[in-house]
């Protein structure tokens, strides 16, 4: 086998079976097109399908304007701009196509059969063609294909938190390579590839610069840089992409031009609709900023003793006249909190800070939620701050970059966490309120929202770090596709495109993936408590690392239990901000999750979970089995040699032995410290370092 | 008052009183000087003299070949170089001078009185001339002086930790003034002042670089930089002082000029001798090389499979010819200790490393043994390697620079705990083998031995961050020429020649200096135990940040109690490096001073101290003692303001403000983490977060 270096993630044309080239190649000859395709998204589609079938069968479809009689043939077109299409599709399920939809049908007419692309525009037609090229690698059936697609979420987004000295906040995969010594890579190819990497799994929204904007970054807003700025969004428009910017909220004043950053100052205000000006002439689909405001020491409205309607709305009516979004993190709390001080709680911040602002945003206001209301845990109950907002547009936000989960060093595969959060029924309008579809506009009439998440990728070959990272990149797009797809086929799909069709190896990475994010939260911090990571690095054990901090982030831990009481009856009344079933559920002992028992409660060492175990024998079971789970890889992994290319076994054999030390550290680490504050000794007797 | 920056430390000759001014004034009319004074030492007394008494007297006395009939005047020489010196003093006490002895006798003739100052050389008579003005400032009478001083160590050594970049490691007064970008600053005017600073208390050698040596500092050994080193090199030697730098072991490999550093390897050997020709060749009094091998990821003869005794023969065999040292460290130890193992232990380390190795050293290698065996905790017992070679030359190294001590943010006087140091008595020859002794070479006949330490420079306008913190610098100098002066003396005559003679403001400041290192140990870690600081920065508070580390150094404390059982009975043995009466103090709970009590034993939280308390109680009253002592501090301190010169009121006033937020942090975490683990209340009831 030839070595792999994954560059070319799921995108991997050359894993094709003999039995699937012999299916397809027989398609492989005519494309007809019956419409301009000279730029944009339908340039793209027809080229990447060509590419593609190129690459796959060895054999270069010719692109003609009609069929040949009796020859099988490729039918690509938008359902508005071709007439043959129309008559293949039919036009009543086309009708109410939205833009970014697309219908893939085998067509048997009497004297020939067609395979049919009809996208709603350029862009879903893009869309269908990379899930056709998924079909044909998938082996696929292509004689009686018939898949209709359209997105659930509009906003399909991607923040990247690279830095323009070339650094990545919270990055495990090398470098940027959007950024380096304070220039922008505008003419790196890598910048093309990376579109079509992210419009194949229906990302259609980047922004480009870390949250949290530095001088050199705040520079992105000028006439210095927007140049570059331009060609990155010409190389994303092609794949049907809108860049976005992080902005700096004191930029007129870091930049030097004004003297405050007061939303409601008239100068200011003026400031920012030149800035918008400014940028829309450099690129006219300029999707909006990202903004962090008041967090984390960063600028904001409460510098001027105005709150975050006043701050957001004055950003949004600079963007309004040109379609611009404002994208505002609600990742606002108090970071120079006092450990003594047991009542204030870091989890109530969101909820409390924003809540109250309901209905005082501008529509082009997108409020942008963590899905927990700490940081991107490895277990958080979902933030009681969405949906709890009707009147004001909301995204959720993701982590994909395993700064809580491993740093791409362990594999955690996280699309069973982001599933768990999409499933989650707030109740804000009763039963049947998911998240998942108040990121969609379905509970309340939200007029912009969707999904969005920190991304994984840097400059290293493979663009995660870990190859099995690359599955977090693709799961997330596939999921804010389609949260309906599970986890598994999610995974499965995954493993089929960019490892091919060994069966062996399939099931194994597989098996893996499905086990990595249970795996990591046993070894690390247990019952939903967070924070026993290393300060600041965020990778490895220190369980009283942030317990003493400013952070806002404690366990509470003593000789006779741990937890946060986070009820309204005792405890900083957190439980109270959810809706309903859900805040008694997790009010009470008894009915909280086993998995939240700690976020939401102090229990003693021998309180007795719903799994029947004490907590100190759970925290003793999970911390051994996570050891054992990736142990039982090592060996699984090692059977695998010869299996797959060598330097994809080497590479991930490699991670999988320093995540092993890592799970033994933590096992020993937890265990130990907790054995030393409670004396109860392991059931198993097994091995507790004194 | 004048504002004061401190750069002129304690040599402020602008602080003379009226009444001092007016008795000194009529010595100032002739020096008398019979030998030839060009250059070197004594060129640098009559300069420092002459200019010192004009500073303080306004009026410059005349150097004149003979005394002027019925006119006071001062005679300046050498014992062996002015018969006038020889016949005012009287030949039999000085005949025994070293060349760094001295004397300073008022003689009254018939027709003048005279005030001889003589030195056993031109190095002693500069010490005479610093003494001289010191005691002018402290208004001694001089109608009556009689003082015969000589050194009791031979090296009195200065250690730089000093980068190339301008950093210094573990440094709290800014950058370096030796180095700046790579480059040495070899022109620095601010190099002689700090010879100048450094000769007015004895220091005779100091090694310019960090210890551990990267790739531009082993530069320094080569033609590019030793024109450089040698500029520094000259300054120092006009005040006696001989310039030593530190090595990396592995220097011919770090150069590329050979495969190995092998010390049995004789093109390693002919290395270091052409490097050692090459250093003497620029500066022929070049005191040797500091080495830290083989620790801390530092090279050394392990690599090759060879003993300490190998590689620091092999270095001092290249020194010899010239009467070069090297001063070879034993902070040897294993710093990827697993935290499981509880039978290794780093406190053993260097006395397992080397006392088997006595006899087997050059006579021109000195092992260079910090105080304690761990790493300059603000408690620790004495290092059991000192004196435990009979047979091999040994240097005590102390630390200046407050590390573990407060980064002179917080005040820490640590005077008294060198005091404590030099007069433990090791036994290693019966009663009378005091750490003084040995370092002096009177109890082991060692050729080379005294006392060195890192410093606390830097290029603040103060030189050591903290004004107070010149205190220690001053003190270690003062100390190790005499140590038999007490803590307070010294600490009561750098207050007169830093603060002048308000006695409000010196017996402030000569209190809280006294207070200060009781004071810090009390808010920081208890009885020894150490090592409760955030990891890597080692300032301010975290219980657990080393207890799960690779550095071996923990504390074990568990719901029961805390403590490192180092006994021979039942813990690391490390009790049994002592000799004779000491070890079996320290093996039995009973007779082990409470001070050192953790360190030796671990006990439960009730275990009663002589004292009378138990060891939770002690942990509680000394965090509220360390808390109210700074309090008190402040409330003194604002009782000076203007007492002394406003800068250093406000900058003084500021740290001490800082060090209350750090002891403050440091009592309701040390509190809180043993309260949380122990469960027992505080008999005082005072507040203790839970």
């Amino acid at each position: 086998m030839k070595n792999n270096n994954g560059y070319s993630c799921w995108l991997q044309y050359d894993l094709l079976g003999q039995a699937a080239r012999e299916a397809a190649v027989e398609w492989a000859q005519d494309i007809v097109l019956t419409e301009a395709a000279e730029q944009g998204p339908l340039k793209t589609a027809v080229d990447e399908l060509t590419a593609g079938m190129a690459a796959m069968l060895g054999k270069r479809p010719a692109i003609v304007p009609a069929p040949v009689t009796g020859r099988r043939y490729i039918l690509l077109g938008t359902v508005g701009g071709s007439a043959h299409v129309a008559r293949l599709i039919g036009g009543g399920e086309t009708s109410a196509f939205g833009e970014e939809s697309y219908r893939i049908k085998t067509v048997c007419e009497p004297d020939r059969e067609a395979i049919v692309l009809a996208g709603g525009s350029g862009k879903g037609l893009l869309y269908a063609v990379f899930h056709f090229l998924r079909l044909i690698v998938t082996g696929a059936d292509l004689g009686s294909l018939d898949v209709t697609e359209q997105p659930k979420y509009g906003l399909r987004m991607i923040n990247h938190w690279d830095n323009m000295d070339g650094s990545i906040e919270r990055g495990y995969a090398g470098r940027s390579f959007l950024y380096a010594d304070g220039r922008v890579l505008s003419g790196s190819p890598r910048i093309r590839d990376y579109a079509r990497l992210m419009a194949s799994i229906g990302i259609n929204g980047i922004a480009i610069n870390n949250v949290n904007v530095h001088r050199q970054e705040t520079m992105l807003l000028t006439e210095q840089l927007l140049p570059d700025v331009a060609a990155i969004a010409d190389a994303f428009r092609e794949y049907g992409i809108r860049l976005f910017l992080s902005a700096n909220y004191a930029s007129p004043v870091e930049l030097g031009e004004t003297a405050t950053a007061d939303p409601l100052d008239a100068e200011v205000a003026a400031w920012w609709q030149r800035a918008a000006e400014r940028v829309y002439r450099h690129i006219p689909d300029f999707g909006g900023f990202v903004v962090k405001a008041d967090s984390e020491n960063r600028p904001g409205p409460f510098t001027y003793g105005r709150d975050h309607a006043d701050g957001a709305n004055m950003l949004a009516a600079a963007l309004k006249p040109y379609g611009g979004l404002v994208l505002w993190r609600c990742f606002v709390y108090n970071c120079q909190q006092d450990w003594r001080d047991r009542t204030t709680d870091r989890a109530r911040a969101a909820y409390d800070h924003f809540k109250p602002l309901d209905g005082r945003f501008m529509d082009n206001v997108v409020l942008q939620i963590k899905n927990g209301p700490m940081d991107f845990q490895v277990r958080e109950p979902v933030s009681p701050l969405f949906g709890a907002m009707e009147r004001t547009n909301q995204i959720m936000e993701f982590q994909i970059t395993q700064e809580y989960t491993g740093h791409q060093i362990d594999v955690c595969y996280l699309v069973p966490q982001w599933k768990q959060v999409l499933e989650f029924d707030t109740l804000v309008k009763g039963e049947g309120s998911k998240v998942k579809d108040i990121a969609a506009g379905r509970v309340h009439p939200y007029s912009h929202c969707g999904i969005t998440a920190v991304t994984n990728v840097g400059d290293d070959d493979n663009w995660t770090g870990h190859h099995l990272a690359q599955a977090n990149l693709f799961g997330y797009g596939r999921l804010i596709w389609n949260p309906e797809l599970s986890a598994e086929q999610i995974a499965a799909e995954w493993v089929r495109l960019t490892f091919g069709d060994n069966s062996e190896v399939a099931s194994a990475v597989t098996d893996i993936l499905m086990e990595s994010w249970p795996a990591y939260e046993k070894y690390t911090s247990p019952l939903g408590v967070g924070w026993m990571v290393r300060p600041h690095l965020h990778y490895g054990v220190d369980v009283d690392g942030y317990e003493y901090s400013k952070w806002g982030t404690y366990h509470f831990a003593d000789r006779d239990g741990v937890g946060v009481d986070r009820t309204v009856a005792t405890g900083t009344g957190y439980a109270g901000q959810y809706v309903g079933a859900n805040a008694e559920r997790y009010e009470r002992t008894s009915s909280c999750p086993d998995e939240l028992l700690l976020f939401f409660h102090h229990v003693p060492y021998t309180y007795r979970l719903q799994s029947g175990k004490t907590v100190i024998q759970h925290i003793y079971d999970t911390h051994f089995e996570g050891v054992e789970q990736v142990e039982q890889w090592i060996v699984r992994w090692r059977s695998l040699e010869g299996k797959l290319d060598a330097e994809r076994f080497r590479h991930i054999g490699e991670r999988l032995a320093r995540q092993l030390d890592n799970a033994k550290e933590w096992r020993d680490v937890v265990n130990t410290y907790f054995y030393r504050k409670s004396g109860i000794p392991d059931q198993g007797k097994r091995v507790i370092f004194v």
